[in-house]
């Protein structure tokens, strides 16, 4: 029970698309990640996907819509939909999903992580 | 798939210690809740429970320790964990618990909510 300071949390790493797991609860992860450049498209089959914009702006699209996220603001993917986020500059945010999910989805490629570090 | 712009969402509510949902994934929800006074020594039995301080201070008792949360910082509080959120000031905080926890855990009294409000 000890406060997570989210951007001492942010000082820890600075790969892009790698995210670090601060924390664990109800069968869920916290996860922050650092994000810049273009992600793949992808889909969580069976997870519900939750971002929280801490710092920058994130671009998510979809496959009929975009998306434009600012600090503050929060966005819940659900599950099945086709997702493909951008970061045109670097943008850190807090993820909430199931544990054990992969972060590229249904698309296992060179940017999977196969297990998130813990910070 | 909207974005959901928090600081927009806390300004559409007044009341103290009467979360607000504001989304749900997983079998989990996310609510908001503005604190201010002394809440209840209480317990969720069955749920972890996390608050995230949005803005202002917030003081935790446990019956071993006294935690001191700001804005940006994180706790989670594991379930069976007897605590009381203390708030001198005004706080807000993002809560993320499972589907119908009771925030007052298992005491029910005239702060009980039975059915969170979305907003």
């Amino acid at each position: 029970m000890k406060p997570i300071n989210i951007s001492e949390k942010f000082k820890l790493f600075n790969e892009h698309w790698t995210p670090k797991k601060i924390g664990e609860l109800n069968g869920q992860q916290l996860l922050l990640a650092k994000l810049k450049g273009e992600f793949i498209w992808h889909t969580h089959e069976n997870e519900d996907e939750l971002f929280h914009i801490i710092k920058g702006r994130l671009i998510i699209e979809f496959r009929d819509k975009i998306v434009e996220l600012n600090e503050g603001e929060i966005v819940i993917i659900p599950k099945g939909v086709e997702h493909k986020p951008i970061a045109k500059e670097e943008v850190h945010v807090l993820l909430f999903e199931p544990l054990a999910i992969k972060h590229t989805g249904n698309v296992i490629n060179n940017l999977t992580v196969e297990t998130f570090e813990n910070i």
